[in-house]
């Protein structure tokens, strides 16, 4: 059995429709992921174990989507050396600029790699998540290199009416 | 010895500046407070031990300042029942839209009273401290009165040539 | 019967489907209240009259939403000393924005807690209004821990796709 | 001895030297106003005697001016069905966007004739005011299309350097 | 026949269904006035020669709606000192954003009374105008205090569920 | 054959319901023109080539639509003095701000003549094009002065209820 | 003598200090042009004259700058087919955001060329300029290559410490 | 000699002072890096270079910053699959949310793990750096706890006057 290297954390059910993204991506370059549901306020302790416990789960990078104050991705960077990558979740009144904003603006001391606001910035996430184990990774070197490639030679050389 | 009823706390030594508004005007009303630095990040076991201790001590209310990503206030609240008050510290690029964000779009379940960016805030988080202790201390009920009386009578009745 | 301890106002019929958010968690929570329509335009003295009162009548905590302008909860706080949150409610063109800064933005002198804008700010505002009440309401207390935890307890541990 | 036909209020002393506009160019019209500092929250009353006597007063416009929460101009609607002219006050971390919010967004009923932020919006409150007045005034009118053509002579052919 | 007092002009019948607002409430009070398309852009000309007769056709307000550069009502209080009440019509990407500031943000010189965004901006500048008409006009002085207390008196005390 | 003088390029076949109407309106002005999909992020060696050969390939204007990031409009200027037209496609989170600024504020050296987000920026970019390549081509000049006099002419004089 | 082939115009003398940058850029290329203050508001004939003239008099582009509501570049657009470029002049409170919306937000038939706030986009305004009317001179397109060329160059391998 | 893992490229020598928070941090964890001067626009053939050869030169991880439209994070993600660090740098008009929007909103297939805006963000994006490279490190994750410790250690327990 593989041990997942990528954890996908979110603070919410509703968030998942948007982190799922991320979790398709790593599918297609065949990147062991779990998924669990860590809410900041809501079950704090939670997230102070998963933190805590992170290097020694092995864990090489963890995904966190968030919406509105989202203090997800941040509390976890403070909890753990282990890559932090924010995914900011698109809100009602605000668009996620509020997500963006509480998941960008950290101290120094504490990098959240942020992505793009909603699903592409979730797909993003596994890509960077892949792009760091490849780092180290020779054959997921290779497979996201050929996702790369394929991206490229998807795009038709002119628009069609639809 | 009077135990403090108010915990005023900020992220950092940076932001006492702005706090110390809130501490002034507790000072005025006679009203007992203590003051701390606690980093969400930088010390996030101290956050959690003031949270869960924030009943046990008799603390009445926190008022919690910080900037930017500014999860302070809201991590707070998701530790004590105790009634939080959030000020949003100014920040250079986004003047504390940040911080506002961050401490005012809290999900369902853990409210952060949330006041005006900057030292103003700061001084109403200060007077609305007073206001909820007031509702149990008749003496400074009356002083609230007669500050915001004093306040009143302050005004002049035209504008002049500075 | 119980005199109501938290009156709930809002500047118009149109605001009740968010304001009914902090009803509803206050009936969850035992904690009598009422509900009235207070215009600040529309009905000025009846603001004033409200204002004036409020001290009088034991009201406790006053919950005021309104939208645009929004003028309600700062004009509320500037007649009483009674702790007074202010609902943003989320509007057409800003979303909000213009309710959350008119509320927001309050003069030294007259704080007013302000909430997330829409509906998770209004049920926020009567958890908010019931952490006050707790302070000197051990029942009240117990309640409310108890639904802290049951929310905390609610949470997977996993997403599922729906 | 004139009565004079427009008021000019703010919400304090400090809004003064943005107001000042609106006077000078009253006063370079020879359109007689007063001027009055009255707070929506520290002064409520004072608002509300204001706004209840500005008909019988003889007063034809209102100038307010205020900034960050800045209900003076729309309570002023309120309670009087004399045109207000609003005057959003540049502010330190919103840079007047609060000021002009809670200015511009009154609901049905009650129009604030909101101008641009700061010293221009002030100068240009002036002008609207005496824009109303002229409709019956046929002194005033040609005194205002004197500088209004006297505004548009003075403009050079080229730009010079400095 | 009764000649218009008050002149509705925007920018394109797509402004009409925001502007008819101001015509509504124009009728509902018993004031005259007529509705043009004038656009900035596509009818200059129109523009230039709407300006140059207003004072001569007995135009006493001019209210002009348009979304977007939205320059109609700069423009028009560019060529006449007929007082100018602008309404920024919402649109598609910015919400109408764009409309209010260039519809506000106006030089020195040339004010123009900006109204909310929107259908509710629409109904206002009506009002607006007709505030302006009954300085001189005790008859719609009196159907105005009329309207304004019944508006009043509609307002509910209590908000039902729907 | 005729060369085509109008290059139009986007991002993706997603941004081609907002780029149409640029080609539509070069249709209408009998304007020739060709229209490539050029990824910045996923073709960057077909914007290369584009670029280089854009002198070459007798191309006159380039307009270039895309959203998000919208690297495209800015890279092609840098590549080529061929004048570039930018469109920033509305998109679902910021509303095309995102794309409007990643177009607009491009470094000095290198600018990007950037239309209005979404459709209305599209068919103003085709119209922008032809008035540049009208400025040598005057049966071209006489088709736009064609165009403008019936877009003025077919504006009615009055709104009309729908 | 040379007949000047761009027209720089801008609101007010306040904006040459920006639009100054746009001149020597094309005193760099050797393009010849004219300056001119021309005033939407406060010369609105002027803006008229320079607009219907601007074909016959040889006009091929026209380079306008303007700040906060910053009517000149498109009104400018709707009177001549001749390409104008529009600088949005920064500004205090609203930091030019006002100026770009004014500018870039135009209708469907009247194009303006937008560049980026302030004096990075008055430069770009007349290497934008020089752009276009190198289409048709073989000089200046060799000049401005080789301006491009020589920009390139200058750009040093390392950062320094200052 | 060691060879750099990490490249530091910035879009011009105005970038360093930001970027220096980066290298001053790699210096205090002893990780290697290179610094270079790499704009999109001006020397996009060294971006393309820079970028193809990555992975060859055994980079681990670039930092890329740029201010405006802010190209070079996102090409270089495009080129290269070594994970790309973005650091937004501040502006004068838009205080880099131009920058921010331009870095973060990467479409699906090309991340860029988008830091705070300013000098706090390249600071972060070393801690982020140093972060990746620890994961197979172990010399390396301890001086990084270690650090992370150390900051912790610093923060006083009360605020002081100063």
């Amino acid at each position: 059995m593989t041990l997942p290297s990528v954890g996908i954390i979110m603070g919410s059910q509703s968030d998942w429709p948007t982190l799922r993204e991320a979790a398709l991506v790593l599918d297609d370059l065949g990147v062991a992921y779990e998924k669990r549901i860590v809410s900041a306020h809501r079950t704090p302790d939670r997230l102070w174990d998963y933190g805590v416990n992170a290097v020694d789960r092995g864990l090489q990078v963890i995904i966190a989507g968030a919406g509105g104050a989202a203090h997800l991705p941040g509390m976890m960077a403070s909890k753990t050396r282990v890559p932090v990558i924010g995914v900011p979740v698109q809100t009602q009144a605000l668009s996620g600029v509020d997500s963006l904003y509480s998941i960008l603006q950290m101290p120094r001391g504490y990098p959240v790699a942020t992505m793009a606001i909603g699903a592409a910035g979730a797909k993003n996430a596994g890509l960077m998540a892949a792009g760091i184990l490849a780092l180290h990774d020779a054959e997921l070197a290779a497979r996201l290199d050929a996702w790369r490639a394929a991206l490229s030679a998807s795009i038709p050389e002119e628009p069609v009416d639809e």
